[in-house]
Protein backbone atom coordinates (compact mmCIF):
# COMPACT_ATOMS: atom_id res chain seq x y z
CA UNK A 1 0.00 0.00 0.00
CA UNK A 2 1.23 3.75 -0.60
CA UNK A 3 1.79 5.60 2.61
CA UNK A 4 -0.14 8.84 4.19
CA UNK A 5 1.63 11.71 4.74
CA UNK A 6 0.47 14.31 7.35
CA UNK A 7 2.35 17.05 8.34
CA UNK A 8 1.22 19.40 11.30
CA UNK A 9 3.28 21.44 12.45
CA UNK A 10 4.31 23.40 15.58
CA UNK A 11 1.99 26.59 16.62
CA UNK A 12 0.59 26.76 12.65
CA UNK A 13 -3.24 26.31 13.09
CA UNK A 14 -3.04 23.44 9.93
CA UNK A 15 -2.73 19.97 9.19
CA UNK A 16 -2.13 18.75 5.37
CA UNK A 17 -2.88 14.97 4.71
CA UNK A 18 -1.84 13.44 1.01
CA UNK A 19 -1.63 10.44 -0.32
CA UNK A 20 -1.08 8.99 -3.79
CA UNK A 21 -3.47 6.63 -5.19
CA UNK A 22 -3.51 4.26 -8.47
CA UNK A 23 -7.11 6.03 -9.69
CA UNK A 24 -8.23 8.88 -11.80
CA UNK A 25 -9.47 12.09 -9.93
CA UNK A 26 -12.99 11.50 -11.14
CA UNK A 27 -13.04 8.20 -9.30
CA UNK A 28 -11.57 9.56 -6.32
CA UNK A 29 -13.98 12.67 -6.54
CA UNK A 30 -17.15 10.26 -6.83
CA UNK A 31 -15.15 8.21 -3.36
CA UNK A 32 -15.79 11.22 -1.79
CA UNK A 33 -19.29 12.58 -2.78
CA UNK A 34 -21.01 9.92 -3.84
CA UNK A 35 -22.49 9.05 0.60
CA UNK A 36 -22.98 5.35 -0.72
CA UNK A 37 -18.86 5.34 -1.28
CA UNK A 38 -18.11 7.53 1.57
CA UNK A 39 -19.41 5.67 4.27
CA UNK A 40 -17.23 2.41 3.18
CA UNK A 41 -13.47 4.34 4.04
CA UNK A 42 -14.02 7.92 5.68
CA UNK A 43 -15.03 7.21 9.43
CA UNK A 44 -12.62 6.93 12.16
CA UNK A 45 -11.59 2.68 12.92
CA UNK A 46 -14.80 0.89 15.13
CA UNK A 47 -16.69 3.59 13.96
CA UNK A 48 -19.74 2.85 10.94
CA UNK A 49 -21.10 6.31 9.14
CA UNK A 50 -24.20 7.90 8.10
CA UNK A 51 -24.87 10.66 5.66
CA UNK A 52 -27.49 12.96 6.74
CA UNK A 53 -27.86 15.65 4.61
CA UNK A 54 -25.00 16.46 1.41
CA UNK A 55 -25.90 19.11 -0.71
CA UNK A 56 -23.18 18.62 -3.29
CA UNK A 57 -23.55 22.50 -4.61
CA UNK A 58 -22.13 26.11 -3.83
CA UNK A 59 -23.69 26.97 -0.79
CA UNK A 60 -25.26 23.74 0.14
CA UNK A 61 -25.27 22.06 3.66
CA UNK A 62 -24.18 18.96 4.54
CA UNK A 63 -23.92 16.68 8.02
CA UNK A 64 -22.81 13.01 8.77
CA UNK A 65 -22.35 11.23 11.99
CA UNK A 66 -20.24 8.61 13.33
CA UNK A 67 -21.91 6.04 15.07
CA UNK A 68 -19.64 4.12 18.18
CA UNK A 69 -21.01 0.76 18.90
CA UNK A 70 -22.69 1.54 21.47
CA UNK A 71 -25.03 3.50 19.59
CA UNK A 72 -23.27 7.19 20.87
CA UNK A 73 -22.86 9.72 17.78
CA UNK A 74 -20.73 12.25 16.44
CA UNK A 75 -22.07 14.80 13.97
CA UNK A 76 -20.36 16.79 12.01
CA UNK A 77 -21.88 19.97 9.95
CA UNK A 78 -20.71 22.67 7.32
CA UNK A 79 -21.74 24.40 3.93
CA UNK A 80 -19.80 23.90 0.80
CA UNK A 81 -17.85 26.90 -0.72
CA UNK A 82 -18.14 26.84 -4.35
CA UNK A 83 -19.08 24.22 -7.04
CA UNK A 84 -17.64 20.91 -6.13
CA UNK A 85 -15.73 19.76 -9.02
CA UNK A 86 -12.74 16.99 -9.78
CA UNK A 87 -10.48 19.68 -8.93
CA UNK A 88 -11.15 20.44 -5.54
CA UNK A 89 -14.06 20.58 -2.52
CA UNK A 90 -14.09 23.52 0.02
CA UNK A 91 -16.33 23.69 2.78
CA UNK A 92 -16.28 24.72 6.23
CA UNK A 93 -16.71 21.93 9.16
CA UNK A 94 -17.80 21.93 12.69
CA UNK A 95 -18.11 19.22 15.16
CA UNK A 96 -21.73 19.65 16.70
CA UNK A 97 -20.21 18.49 20.14
CA UNK A 98 -17.64 21.62 19.97
CA UNK A 99 -20.21 24.34 18.49
CA UNK A 100 -18.68 27.32 17.33
CA UNK A 101 -15.12 26.34 16.45
CA UNK A 102 -15.42 25.92 12.68
CA UNK A 103 -12.33 24.98 10.25
CA UNK A 104 -11.77 25.29 6.52
CA UNK A 105 -11.35 21.97 4.74
CA UNK A 106 -10.11 21.98 0.85
CA UNK A 107 -9.61 18.72 -0.97
CA UNK A 108 -7.64 18.40 -4.38
CA UNK A 109 -7.27 16.07 -6.93
CA UNK A 110 -4.20 16.16 -8.94
CA UNK A 111 -4.24 13.84 -11.58
CA UNK A 112 -0.06 12.77 -12.87
CA UNK A 113 -0.18 9.98 -15.39
CA UNK A 114 -3.01 8.28 -14.54
CA UNK A 115 -2.55 8.25 -10.62
CA UNK A 116 -4.25 11.33 -8.28
CA UNK A 117 -2.88 12.74 -5.35
CA UNK A 118 -4.71 13.45 -2.90
CA UNK A 119 -4.77 16.53 -0.54
CA UNK A 120 -6.98 17.23 2.63
CA UNK A 121 -6.38 20.61 3.80
CA UNK A 122 -7.73 21.74 6.79
CA UNK A 123 -7.55 25.29 8.49
CA UNK A 124 -8.62 25.95 11.81
CA UNK A 125 -9.21 29.35 13.85
CA UNK A 126 -6.52 28.27 16.29
CA UNK A 127 -3.89 26.05 17.16
CA UNK A 128 -5.76 24.91 20.04
CA UNK A 129 -8.41 23.63 18.12
CA UNK A 130 -6.09 22.15 15.60
CA UNK A 131 -4.20 20.62 18.46
CA UNK A 132 -7.65 18.83 20.25
CA UNK A 133 -8.02 17.25 16.34
CA UNK A 134 -4.58 15.63 16.87
CA UNK A 135 -4.95 14.22 20.10
CA UNK A 136 -8.04 12.45 19.48
CA UNK A 137 -6.59 10.13 16.90
CA UNK A 138 -6.50 12.45 13.51
CA UNK A 139 -3.26 11.41 12.43
CA UNK A 140 -3.96 7.83 13.05
CA UNK A 141 -7.46 7.93 11.45
CA UNK A 142 -6.69 9.27 8.06
CA UNK A 143 -3.83 6.92 7.49
CA UNK A 144 -6.16 3.64 8.09
CA UNK A 145 -9.37 5.82 6.18
CA UNK A 146 -6.87 6.60 3.31
CA UNK A 147 -6.28 2.67 3.95
CA UNK A 148 -9.98 1.52 3.00
CA UNK A 149 -10.33 4.07 0.57
CA UNK A 150 -7.31 2.46 -1.28
CA UNK A 151 -8.97 -0.78 -0.77
CA UNK A 152 -12.92 1.00 -2.17
CA UNK A 153 -10.68 2.09 -5.43
CA UNK A 154 -9.68 -1.50 -6.09
CA UNK A 155 -12.93 -2.93 -5.16
CA UNK A 156 -14.70 -0.46 -8.37
CA UNK A 157 -11.98 -0.17 -10.74
CA UNK A 158 -12.72 -3.16 -12.88
CA UNK A 159 -15.87 -1.37 -13.77
CA UNK A 160 -14.47 2.56 -13.22
CA UNK A 161 -11.64 3.16 -15.12
CA UNK B 1 -8.28 57.10 19.01
CA UNK B 2 -7.50 53.26 20.18
CA UNK B 3 -4.73 51.29 17.95
CA UNK B 4 -5.07 48.46 15.98
CA UNK B 5 -3.32 45.24 16.69
CA UNK B 6 -2.39 42.89 14.10
CA UNK B 7 -0.64 39.83 14.32
CA UNK B 8 0.84 37.95 11.81
CA UNK B 9 3.63 35.39 12.37
CA UNK B 10 6.02 33.98 9.24
CA UNK B 11 5.23 31.15 8.00
CA UNK B 12 1.47 30.95 9.88
CA UNK B 13 -1.65 31.05 7.06
CA UNK B 14 -3.23 33.32 9.70
CA UNK B 15 -3.95 37.17 10.47
CA UNK B 16 -5.55 38.03 13.45
CA UNK B 17 -6.81 41.99 14.13
CA UNK B 18 -7.88 43.45 17.31
CA UNK B 19 -9.67 46.95 18.26
CA UNK B 20 -10.75 47.95 21.34
CA UNK B 21 -14.43 50.20 21.08
CA UNK B 22 -15.82 52.86 23.36
CA UNK B 23 -19.34 50.58 22.30
CA UNK B 24 -21.40 47.66 23.07
CA UNK B 25 -20.93 44.46 20.65
CA UNK B 26 -24.49 44.89 19.83
CA UNK B 27 -23.68 47.92 17.89
CA UNK B 28 -20.63 46.68 16.82
CA UNK B 29 -22.49 43.35 15.58
CA UNK B 30 -24.68 46.28 13.39
CA UNK B 31 -21.81 47.86 12.24
CA UNK B 32 -20.52 44.50 10.59
CA UNK B 33 -24.26 43.21 9.35
CA UNK B 34 -26.25 46.49 8.05
CA UNK B 35 -25.03 47.32 4.57
CA UNK B 36 -25.99 50.96 4.90
CA UNK B 37 -23.36 51.00 7.90
CA UNK B 38 -20.79 48.51 6.50
CA UNK B 39 -19.92 50.40 3.42
CA UNK B 40 -19.25 53.64 5.76
CA UNK B 41 -15.84 51.98 7.32
CA UNK B 42 -15.41 48.83 5.90
CA UNK B 43 -13.36 49.87 2.27
CA UNK B 44 -9.56 50.40 2.16
CA UNK B 45 -8.75 53.59 1.61
CA UNK B 46 -9.79 55.52 -1.77
CA UNK B 47 -12.21 53.03 -2.47
CA UNK B 48 -15.50 52.86 -2.10
CA UNK B 49 -17.89 50.04 -1.82
CA UNK B 50 -21.12 48.87 -2.74
CA UNK B 51 -23.15 45.29 -1.03
CA UNK B 52 -24.69 43.04 -4.05
CA UNK B 53 -25.93 40.66 -1.33
CA UNK B 54 -26.42 39.78 2.16
CA UNK B 55 -27.93 36.75 2.99
CA UNK B 56 -27.26 37.02 6.77
CA UNK B 57 -28.09 33.81 8.12
CA UNK B 58 -26.77 30.02 8.32
CA UNK B 59 -25.72 28.87 4.85
CA UNK B 60 -27.01 32.51 3.24
CA UNK B 61 -24.50 33.64 1.10
CA UNK B 62 -22.60 37.55 0.84
CA UNK B 63 -21.17 39.57 -2.11
CA UNK B 64 -19.64 42.93 -2.09
CA UNK B 65 -17.50 45.22 -4.41
CA UNK B 66 -14.86 47.93 -3.56
CA UNK B 67 -14.55 50.33 -6.44
CA UNK B 68 -11.86 52.50 -7.22
CA UNK B 69 -12.44 56.02 -8.73
CA UNK B 70 -11.88 54.98 -12.44
CA UNK B 71 -14.70 52.31 -12.16
CA UNK B 72 -12.24 49.41 -11.43
CA UNK B 73 -13.81 46.77 -9.24
CA UNK B 74 -13.04 43.96 -7.10
CA UNK B 75 -15.50 41.99 -5.93
CA UNK B 76 -15.42 39.35 -2.57
CA UNK B 77 -18.05 36.52 -2.24
CA UNK B 78 -18.21 33.70 0.17
CA UNK B 79 -21.18 32.08 2.67
CA UNK B 80 -21.96 32.33 6.01
CA UNK B 81 -21.50 29.12 8.31
CA UNK B 82 -23.89 29.66 11.35
CA UNK B 83 -26.56 31.67 12.89
CA UNK B 84 -24.71 35.04 12.37
CA UNK B 85 -24.85 36.90 16.23
CA UNK B 86 -23.37 39.42 18.55
CA UNK B 87 -21.22 36.66 19.46
CA UNK B 88 -19.90 36.17 16.49
CA UNK B 89 -19.88 35.69 12.26
CA UNK B 90 -18.02 33.16 10.61
CA UNK B 91 -18.12 33.08 7.08
CA UNK B 92 -15.72 31.96 3.84
CA UNK B 93 -13.99 34.51 2.04
CA UNK B 94 -12.77 34.76 -1.63
CA UNK B 95 -11.72 37.14 -3.99
CA UNK B 96 -13.05 36.37 -7.44
CA UNK B 97 -10.00 37.81 -8.78
CA UNK B 98 -8.16 34.79 -7.45
CA UNK B 99 -11.00 31.84 -7.51
CA UNK B 100 -10.20 29.13 -5.57
CA UNK B 101 -8.05 30.88 -3.01
CA UNK B 102 -10.66 30.96 0.11
CA UNK B 103 -10.20 31.84 3.48
CA UNK B 104 -12.45 31.45 6.61
CA UNK B 105 -12.91 34.73 8.21
CA UNK B 106 -14.24 34.52 11.87
CA UNK B 107 -15.24 38.16 13.61
CA UNK B 108 -15.86 37.98 17.43
CA UNK B 109 -17.42 40.65 19.62
CA UNK B 110 -16.53 40.27 23.00
CA UNK B 111 -18.12 43.03 25.50
CA UNK B 112 -16.40 43.91 29.33
CA UNK B 113 -17.52 46.99 30.95
CA UNK B 114 -19.76 48.88 27.97
CA UNK B 115 -16.49 48.20 26.00
CA UNK B 116 -15.80 45.57 23.35
CA UNK B 117 -12.78 44.05 21.75
CA UNK B 118 -13.25 43.31 18.21
CA UNK B 119 -11.24 40.55 17.04
CA UNK B 120 -11.12 39.68 13.21
CA UNK B 121 -9.20 36.03 12.98
CA UNK B 122 -8.88 35.30 8.78
CA UNK B 123 -6.73 31.98 8.19
CA UNK B 124 -6.12 30.97 4.81
CA UNK B 125 -5.33 27.45 3.08
CA UNK B 126 -1.50 28.39 2.76
CA UNK B 127 1.21 30.63 4.07
CA UNK B 128 1.19 31.68 0.42
CA UNK B 129 -2.12 33.18 0.13
CA UNK B 130 -1.62 35.04 3.73
CA UNK B 131 1.33 36.83 2.33
CA UNK B 132 -0.14 37.81 -0.43
CA UNK B 133 -3.13 39.77 1.23
CA UNK B 134 -0.44 41.21 4.03
CA UNK B 135 1.69 42.43 0.42
CA UNK B 136 -1.70 43.97 -0.68
CA UNK B 137 -1.68 46.54 2.39
CA UNK B 138 -4.01 44.46 5.04
CA UNK B 139 -2.70 46.00 7.61
CA UNK B 140 -2.65 49.76 6.78
CA UNK B 141 -6.27 49.18 5.67
CA UNK B 142 -7.37 47.57 8.61
CA UNK B 143 -6.10 50.51 10.64
CA UNK B 144 -8.07 52.65 8.60
CA UNK B 145 -11.34 50.74 8.25
CA UNK B 146 -10.80 50.72 12.22
CA UNK B 147 -10.52 54.15 12.50
CA UNK B 148 -13.69 55.10 10.23
CA UNK B 149 -15.32 52.24 12.29
CA UNK B 150 -15.04 54.50 15.54
CA UNK B 151 -15.71 57.34 14.18
CA UNK B 152 -18.89 55.95 12.63
CA UNK B 153 -19.44 54.06 16.20
CA UNK B 154 -19.66 57.83 17.71
CA UNK B 155 -21.89 59.46 15.44
CA UNK B 156 -24.30 56.00 16.17
CA UNK B 157 -23.96 56.41 19.91
CA UNK B 158 -26.17 59.51 21.22
CA UNK B 159 -29.35 57.72 19.07
CA UNK B 160 -28.01 53.66 19.88
CA UNK B 161 -26.88 53.55 23.59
Amino acid sequence: MASTHVIAEPRVPQVVITREFDASRELLFRAHTDPDLLVQWFAPPRLTMTVDRFELRDGGTWRYQHWAADGTDYSFRGIFHGEPSPEGIVRTFEFEGMPGHVSLWTVTFSERGGRTLLTHNTVYQSVEDRDLDLRSGMEEGADDSMDRLEELLARLAPVSR
